[in-house]
C-alpha cells in the first residue's frame, strides 16, 4: 500500500558542532514522533559571543511516516 | 474577520503516477485536518528498482484554515 | 536573420490534471498569439474543496516569435 | 543545556496591511504554542477584488522552543 | 468551465512606502485590464537621494482572468 | 560498507506526457548503467508546434550506485 | 507624481554573441514600446550545430514606463 | 566617465515596523558613507517576546558610489 | 521516435573573455561527444592575478543526443 | 594554454559524519578520474533508522581537468 | 598556514560592454585592496536611454586575501 | 534604542575540516571588528590535491553590531 510522510522543520542548537546540532534536532523529534525516516540540512548558522562560536544552529527538515 | 492558515509539508508516495502521489498526500492530510484550502507541489522525485520506477514521490505543501 | 521571442506567464486551471491545465494555458495563448514556440512549467499548485482537488493550477511560461 | 526549536509555516491574512497580516499570523500561533522566539517573512501576496487589494497575505515561518 | 489567468510584472514606485508602491502598481494595472484576481510581491528596493529614501519600488506580479 | 552514488542529468522527450518523458529518460539510462536507485525531476518544459504541444521535455537527475 | 513600470521578458537570439543577442532583444522591444528604462539579463543559453555555437540566446527582462 | 558602486549588507532593527527598520539601516549607513544611491530589501524577519513582535529586522543591501 | 539527451557540466577557462571560455568548453566537449545540441551558461567567475583578470571561467551545461 | 574542467555530481554515504561522506565521494571519484581539482558540497541529508542517524549523505560536485 | 579571504560586492558600470563593466569593478577594487584573488559575476543588468543601452552594469563579488 | 548590524562575507580556509574553516573565518573577523553577533554558512567547497582534500573552504557571513 502507498505510503505518506510528513516533513517538519526543526532547529537544533549545540555548543559543540553542527553535527551535534543535527543529532540533537533528530533526537528531540524522536521523542514525540514515530517512524522517523530521513532528514535534510537546510541551513547552518550560529551565535557568536565574546569572539567565540557560542551556538551552532542547524535547521533540519525531518521526515516521518504517517500511520494508515 | 481576518483568517489564518497553516501550511504543512507532506510527501505522497505512489506506485502509479505523480498525480496519484499528490492525491494520496492530500487524502491523508484530510483525515486529521479540517478546512484544507490549497496545495503546492514543491518537489517531484522517486525510487527506481530493477530499472523501473517503483515509487513516484511528490512533496506537497498543504494549507488549511485555522479555526478562530 | 536573428530572431526575437517574447515569453508570457499564463496560469492554466483544470479540474482534471496538471497536464490538462498546461494544455489549457497553451490553447488559450494560441487564440491571440502567433508563432508559439515553447513552454516552461514554473509552478504547480491547486485548490482543495471538501477534501478533494477542485483545481489543478499550472503556471506556464509560453514563448512566441515576434515578427520582424 | 542545548535547545531545540520547531518552525511552522503560517499564512496571515489581513484586509489592512502586510504587517497586520504578519501580526495576525503570530497572534494566532501564540494561542496554542508556548515559547515563540522569532519569525521570518517568506512570501507576500494578496487577493484583488474590484480593482482593490481585498486581502494582504503574509507567509510567515514562526519558530518556538520545544520543552525538554 | 476551466479558467485561464495571465500574470504580468509591474514595478510600482512611491515616495511614501512599499505598500503605497504596491497599491500604485495594482491601480495602474486596473486601468487597462479587467478581472484582476491576485498579486505577488517579488522584490522590494528603492532609490536613495541625499541620505533619504526617495523612492520605494515594489516589483509586483499581477494576475488577471482572461475572457473566454 | 559505505556506498557512493553518481547523479547524471538526462532530458527525456515524449510526444505524450511528462510522465512518459520521465520514464523514457530512465529507460535510456538503464541501458548503459547498472544500479539505478532514484530520480529527481528538475525541470518540465516542451516544444509547441502549430499551437499544440509537440514535445514534453522532462529534465531528470538519475542516481545510480557505483561499484566498489 | 509616482511612476509605474512594466517588465516584459524577451529572448534575443544572435549568431554572433550574447551582447548582440541582448541588443537585439532591446532593439525589438523599442519598436513597439516607449520609455524603455532598464534591462536585466536572466538567462544565457544557446543552440549548437555541427559542434559550433549556432545561436546565442539571451533571456532579458526589459522595463518601460507606463504613461499616466 | 564610468562609475563604480559598492554594495554592503546592513541589518536594521526596529521595534515599530519593517519600514522603520529599513530606514534605520540606511540612516546608519549614511553616517559613514557618501553617495548612497539605492537599496534592496533581501530578508524580513524578527524577534518575538511574550507573544508580541519585539523586533522587526530588515536585511538591506545598500549601494553607494565609489569616488574616482 | 522519442529522443533522449544527456547534460554534462563543463568549465571553460580562457585568458581572453567569457565567450571564449564558453566556446572553449563546447569545443572540448565536441572532441569526445556526438550530437551536441544546446548549452546553458550557469556561472561566470574568474581568477585575478596582479590586479588583472588572469582567467575567465564559464560553467556551462552542454546537452547532447543519446543514440538509440 | 587554456584549460577545461568537467564537474560530476557524486553522493557520498557514510555512517560516521558528513565530512566522512564527502571524503568518501572524492576517494571514489579519484579511482577512475585523473586531475581532481576542487569540490563543492551542494546538499547534506541522511537516513534515520530506529531514531538514530544511520547514513550521512553528502551530495558533492567534483571537478577534474580534462586532458588536451 | 591557513588563509582567510573577504568577499565584497562591487557594481561596475560601463558604456561599452559587460566585460568592460567587470574589468572596471576589479580595477577599482584593486586601488584600495591588496591580494585580489578571484571574482564572481552575480548579476548583469543595465540602463536604457533613447532605445539604446546606455550602461552595462555588472554586479561582481571580488575576493581578496586578508593578511595575517 | 534600535540597533543596526553589518554583515560581511568571509572565506575561511582550513586543511582540517569545514568547522575549522568556519572558526578560522570568525577568528580572523574578530581581530578587526567588535561586537560579532552571529554567522551564517553560505557555501562549503574545497581544493583537491593528489586525490586528497587539501583545503576545506567555508564561505561565512558574519554579522556585527555597529556602534551608535
Amino acid at each position: 500500500m502507498d505510503k505518506v510522510y510528513k516533513k517538519i522543520e526543526i532547529v537544533g542548537v549545540s555548543s559543540k558542532s553542527f553535527e551535534d546540532a543535527v543529532t540533537s534536532a533528530i533526537e528531540k523529534a524522536s521523542k514525540t514522533l514515530h517512524g522517523l525516516a530521513w532528514f535534510e540540512v537546510v541551513e547552518q548558522h550560529g551565535r557568536i559571543s565574546e569572539d567565540k562560536i557560542a551556538e551552532f544552529q542547524a535547521v533540519v527538515k525531518v521526515a516521518f511516516k504517517l500511520d494508515h
